[in-house]
């Protein structure tokens, strides 16, 4: 399997995702990795981190879509790395692609280049969260569409729960609706309209649950549209990461000396636990193809895991899973219409 | 001023609130707080305390409103602490109300007994939130509204403008629209309508922020639609309460004898700053009187602080300022229909 990743979105430089591949590849042998970008600037990597011969292949792309590009411009910047590593998807030269690039921009490349899976109305961004007892869960959608109908929702969630079962290993995962009550009645038309679809449903729906419960481990899938799903994660990722800096300061000052020895491991512990940029990337779901969106301030273990994930995606068959279960809902829909 | 307080809404019981009264009346002598509920239980607790001559009068209710009733059930127990508390407000024998109660039924109830100020169309909850940088934001609407319309959001950024100014004491707050990007052009029709209100208004307005800036301190006032601000509300309590937890165990568990006393006093730095149920309760703005919803799980520095809020938005004319600014407003565009 070949994974085909973008060199010049990260934040962090160019060293950064050489780093991650490198650390990928050597985890899982059965990766091959296509980086995409200047080569100049990732010979500049490689020969600084001395490796003789590096174990992925180089594809030049002369243009970059920067984070404040629109995200319309990569379809003018036909030689951006995002677009010409898109190109090697469409064309099977690659399986996946893994990007900490302009989440705008890759999402409206992945979508023209290699559109959507058959049956998806409305490709979305899966995050994974950490939850407070130490699982994960899947929130979606987390920006690719601020306005929805039940039946994308639906759709999410459907997706959601076999991107749950498939990568995230969680047998039949419970799905919730992000609501502002538990009650079947609660929220507007478009919840109560998406509960009921969920409801009769062959997915594992547990029902409504509240904000303060996205986090706290009782279900693997939360489905929202994808205005809260950005506000929660954006809001989420701030918060863990500041609560963290406050938490780390305040504990170095009160423990010169010995107590900063001792404080480091816990501190080590709680950092892992909260550090959102480091949960592998946002698959972006009901695309012909695997897109994998990393954070843009991604160290070199989140392109890592991304690049990990991308292969779970692919060798668990997760697309062909979403295409099948929503041909055999239109089958059911079809045979209800005949009688 | 009189402020009546809901004895029978606190989960933590009657005392809890018993404890906060005797807090406020204590830092503020010019507060007079009527208790309303179980005279029993009230006159239990005053026991408990050891308070000869209890500085606050006693009002008898027979009823509760419990956390499960539905928001209606209020109208249906006309002898409830909520109701009975209420009607002092209507009747003028009372300037204030403060319930930890059921937050539907009092929001249902202040709306039948007490109604809108003159001009409000949709009176809203708004949630003061401690900032990363120390500093105070209100988040508004936290969960009257579900579906909102640009005047609607136009009117709490408004109302919760006047109460950052006259109560948090900002000067010319700074009011953002939370959208999922910072361009003018970002969200759905209702945040790009709103956006031209606030834009061509009197207000602070700085433009439109993203979920990652709402307790960042860059804005006093963020406005978004009771569905988006209450999943946030819920979402941030438990994260923050959690994290606290995490934190406090694992400090705990590394320091044991020394390093627990000295990690004292940062925890409870850190405590403080992220118990957002501490924060003196969550005001309904718009209607016409003062009613403040104090957080389920209340201490007795909570339900005080809630009262003394209570004091200041009355000594600093908040309501008749709403209805000014709105007064001004309908003015002004009866005037551009007339020309």
């Amino acid at each position: 399997m070949r994974v085909v990743v973008d060199a010049m979105g990260a934040e962090k430089g160019v060293g950064i995702v050489v780093r991650g591949v490198l650390g990928a590849i050597q985890e899982n042998s059965q990766i091959e990795v296509s980086i995409v970008g200047s080569r100049e600037k990732i010979n500049r990597e490689i020969k600084k981190l001395n490796v003789p011969s590096p174990p992925f292949s180089i594809v030049s792309a002369s243009q970059i879509v920067t984070m404040n590009d629109s995200a319309t411009t990569v379809l003018k910047k036909k030689d951006s790395s995002i677009a010409v590593a898109l190109d090697m998807v469409k064309n099977g030269r690659a399986q996946a692609f893994v990007s900490a690039g302009n989440t705008g921009a890759v999402m409206a490349a992945s979508l023209l280049k290699l559109g959507r899976i058959r049956g998806v109305n409305r490709p979305c961004l899966a995050a994974v969260f950490p939850t407070l007892n130490e699982k994960k869960v899947v929130l979606l959608d987390v920006g690719a569409n601020v306005d929805c109908k039940p039946v994308h929702l639906f759709q999410f969630a459907l997706m959601g729960s076999i991107y749950a079962h498939k990568v995230l290993k969680k047998r039949q995962p419970r799905v919730a609706l992000l609501n502002i009550g538990s009650e079947e009645n609660k929220g507007n038309d478009l919840l109560i309209e998406t509960f009921k679809l969920l409801k009769s449903s062959s997915l594992n729906f547990v029902g409504n649950i509240e904000g303060k419960d996205i986090i706290s481990g009782k279900v693997e899938v939360v489905v929202c549209d994808g205005f809260v799903g950005n506000v929660i994660l954006k809001f989420a990722e701030r918060f863990a990461s500041t609560t963290l800096n406050i938490v780390r300061k305040k504990a170095k000052r009160s423990f010169l000396g010995l107590g900063g020895l001792l404080s480091r491991g816990w501190l080590k512990e709680i950092s892992s636990s909260l550090d959102y940029a480091e949960y592998g990337g946002v698959p972006l779901l009901g695309i012909n193809g695997i897109c994998i969106i990393a954070h843009g301030a991604s160290s070199s273990k989140a392109i890592k895991n991304a690049i990990l994930v991308s292969f779970e995606f692919n060798k668990m068959g997760v697309n062909k899973d979403i295409e099948d279960a929503l041909l055999r809902i239109q089958e059911v829909e079809d045979g209800y219409e005949k009688n």
